[in-house]
């Protein structure tokens, strides 16, 4: 299919994502997922074929990272750049948990000019989400009261439970490497804790994998160490929704016969809980201490390791490595990490490739949210 | 009046504002701050009916803010946007005072590419709006001597005397709110200091409004605690220019029969005074001994509070209620503050839409600083 | 010539700058050169008729600066702007010595969208050119493995090596001053060291100026104190490669009939060499040894000023003085520094124009490393 037709095409989707945010990959239907990602696909090729898909004029893409990023932050620039917004950073105290009415406030004030506010917001659990919610809530009760123009759409960026820009990028990877959406179904995929010299890591790609490749009917097998796993409602949710999902107890075991292997570092729910609560005091020498008993709990967990052999358990030994990266990588970041150099190595740029998906699903989003029907003002530009 | 009307009106007024900086408002005729003030309303208009007012093509617009600042960055981010400038922050030590080659030299290093330079530099009494003029007169003599093909325009974004670009929203506020300029003659605008845990606020808000709304013809009263006086020298203009202008020494007494209350903390001129001189001399303990004297005496005022019985005074009880926000509100963002939570809730959606008009203020400066016409050239987009 | 006629002009050079990086001048022609140099003429004719050469529709251009600057930054942002980039910056950790896999994978991280990629790195010998031709090789292989859709071009901002913005810049200011690049032949160029009160200045300034001006058939004379020398390979390649180039002992010696004098402050090749090791080591005591030995060593050639009487000795007393900037100039940014007040001053304003070729000389490289003839899509705008 050329552009044109890719474009035309789009139009089957039933998609209702104007004026809408995107904050959980479940509040969408498949068509408006699929939307999103065949949209990203065209900006894609509009960018290889150095064609504009600046629709803005003007506005601003207001970007607040409440966590450290180079990767997202990119992305995010580079989408809005790429769709004609200009970048706004607003740059918050990482540590700070702002509710009420200074996130009322501050979230009409930044955004008289605005049409797209990303967050990343992924520290606390049970905080991140909501305080894209109540951002969201705050420019809408702005608009509705007729002191914004337009209402700004939120991005989620990564917060506690989701990272959709994430989960769909990777999403798009799969339909590459595999042809179609339709190629999914019965593909498996293992998504597996990974040892890590770091702590702290969140929950949130794992739990945005889960949530999302089991709708697109992936065979997914989530493993990790006693004591390791995710947010429970949502492992929960995943598997009353879907009986092509478990949970087993070793990388060896997920691996097995797997299409795509996915192994990557998370601190356990628990951890993460703790930790919340220890933040919110400003508690540094409980953080010290916490951060030291689980460094002490995943170093029991060294063989948890992408090495060749457990590769070798794959779908003809040759499963599709991903991850979102930055990996930790054996011999090259860190002592023991969660994949050998040789695996990381043969897999590299197909992890450049899947990252590269990311600011076009980003700038897709945006589009989406601002426009009623982007194709038709792409449709203009061929 | 449709757009092109009011573009077309704006020829009625005598203006001379292009090639100039806009720092201090008393500099500026009525004729001239009433068409940055129409010509914002319009580029106002012109956003909420998504027509692009971009008329430069490139270009920096480049912003210095020697103090904190989130909502002014962000008027300043989305005005230079929407006009279509880039954005580039210089980010110098805010607690240093530069004189002499350094900011003669470094205003033209960074001004090859630049069309508008914000400054906000309010935190030394005597030195905040001399330092706009050094980059101003820096600028002008690259201009003249062939170095820079044109000058930029410098824009107060706040100093020590004068925050023209919230005063001229203020004005648009009031100017909705009544319904013309004209509308405005023989309001009654009280204009007081109230209590505050914090110390330090700078004078140049109520000193833009007394100079400002007196000239409009609104019967201004300014109350504040004794020694809670602004520069001597403005207070005195103001009295000396104008009959419609009293200082009174009680909230209430402002408040009777007020049609405005814009009630906001400040520090005395005094205490100001005293602590540029630590400022200056990097005194940390003289600093601190001034923060925690001040605090104190603030605290034997904690009466200057604005809460519902005290609006009850204000005409038929209804007085609209102004602030520059952040608002120090009881109970929400502090024990006790300038404003009760009642009052501050009743009136936040105004606040809100008070804010609203300084990102298109500052566009207007821009626009009519650099612009011969500007209405012609935005004619031409209608 | 009008500006179509020098864009007609530039026909005239054999240059291939098309998908290169600039990373140093010795790796150009002199028609490559010539040609950055006169297209950058063109830009800056073209700003000053206020006309557009924004060639770009969107994509980054990315900043990493690995040393603090200001000019440099304004520079870039500037260009940027102007040919119609976004600014990026990558802001690293300066302090940190990033090499292999990270920097290989975070240049492809943040260049899916990316056009140029500007650099900085200056403070460790041996290094920072190196890093720069690292992130060239890994945005090469992104883009030959298909990660990236286009291979962004590395631009030198300084390093360890050379500074090809700042004397292909200077190169400007002497044609415009001497009338040709024909004209410079023969013309006499004094680059001596200077006394500074601050140590640790790279050495790249000097070694462009050496490297680059020999090959304009300039008589170049590079004098310094003993044990001031820069890095032995590039004085060596230079002798080497020119009879037009000595090395002197004194400021007076290298001023004698200089048609030209600039004199600069750097720190010794030793000094600099150990610098390095110390900073890799992050070694606070040793590197705060080495400053206090370097400071106490430059305060003996305080003589090494450049003042009034200096000056007389140059061709007529009239040598062009240039420099950098910031100079350190006694009396107004230290006690005693590289030039005297009273020579600073009479030249203040060419120091001043010749940095204002410095963005127009990055737009340049800019677009002629990412168009085949920026000058056949500038005479389009005609």
């Amino acid at each position: 299919m050329n552009l044109k037709e890719k474009l035309t095409a789009l139009g089957k989707f039933k998609s209702d994502n104007y004026g809408k945010d995107f904050l959980l990959t479940t509040e969408k239907t498949l068509d408006e997922i699929k939307y999103i990602g065949e949209l990203a696909e065209v900006l894609k090729e509009f960018h290889r074929q150095s064609k504009s898909f600046k629709l803005f004029d003007t506005g601003l893409g207001i970007s607040i990272f409440r966590d450290n990023s180079t990767r997202t932050r990119f992305s995010f620039a580079s989408a809005a750049n790429a769709v004609g917004l200009g970048l706004a950073d607003l740059d918050e105290v990482k540590s700070q948990i702002a509710h009420g009415e200074t996130v009322r406030e501050t979230a009409n004030m930044i955004s008289f000019l605005a049409e797209i506010i990303g967050i990343r917001d992924d520290m606390y659990l049970g905080e991140g989400n909501k305080y894209m919610r109540e951002v969201s809530d705050a420019v809408a009760e702005g608009h509705e009261k007729g002191v914004l123009h337009r209402k700004p759409a939120v991005i989620n960026l990564q917060c506690d439970i989701d990272h959709p820009t994430q989960s769909v990028a990777d999403l798009l990877k799969l339909k590459d490497y595999f042809g179609s959406f339709e190629n999914l179904k019965g593909k498996k995929l293992a998504i597996t804790w990974a040892y890590s010299p770091s702590y702290g890591k969140p929950l949130s790609v794992p739990q945005g994998i889960i949530t999302l490749m089991t709708r697109f009917g992936m065979e997914v097998s989530l493993a990790y160490p006693e004591g390791y796993n995710l947010i429970p409602e949502i492992e929960a949710d995943v598997k009353k929704q879907n009986s092509n999902f478990k949970i087993v107890n070793s990388m060896e075991e997920a691996f097995k016969d797997a299409d795509v292997a996915y192994p990557k570092s998370w601190a356990p729910f628990e951890v993460m809980k703790k930790r919340t609560e220890l933040l919110k005091n400003s508690d540094k020498a409980g953080l010290g201490e916490l951060e030291k008993a689980c460094l002490a709990n995943n170093a029991k967990h060294k063989d948890w390791e992408c090495d060749e052999e457990k590769m070798k358990l794959t779908k003809k030994g040759e499963a599709l490595y991903m991850h979102c990266l930055p990996a930790d990588i054996t011999d090259i970041s860190c002592k023991a990490g969660e994949v050998s150099k040789d695996v990381f190595e043969k897999y590299r740029i197909h992890t450049y490739h899947e990252a590269s998906f990311k600011p076009f699903v980003i700038a897709s989003m945006m589009l989406a949210s601002k426009f009623k029907n982007p194709e038709e003002e792409l449709l203009k530009r061929l």
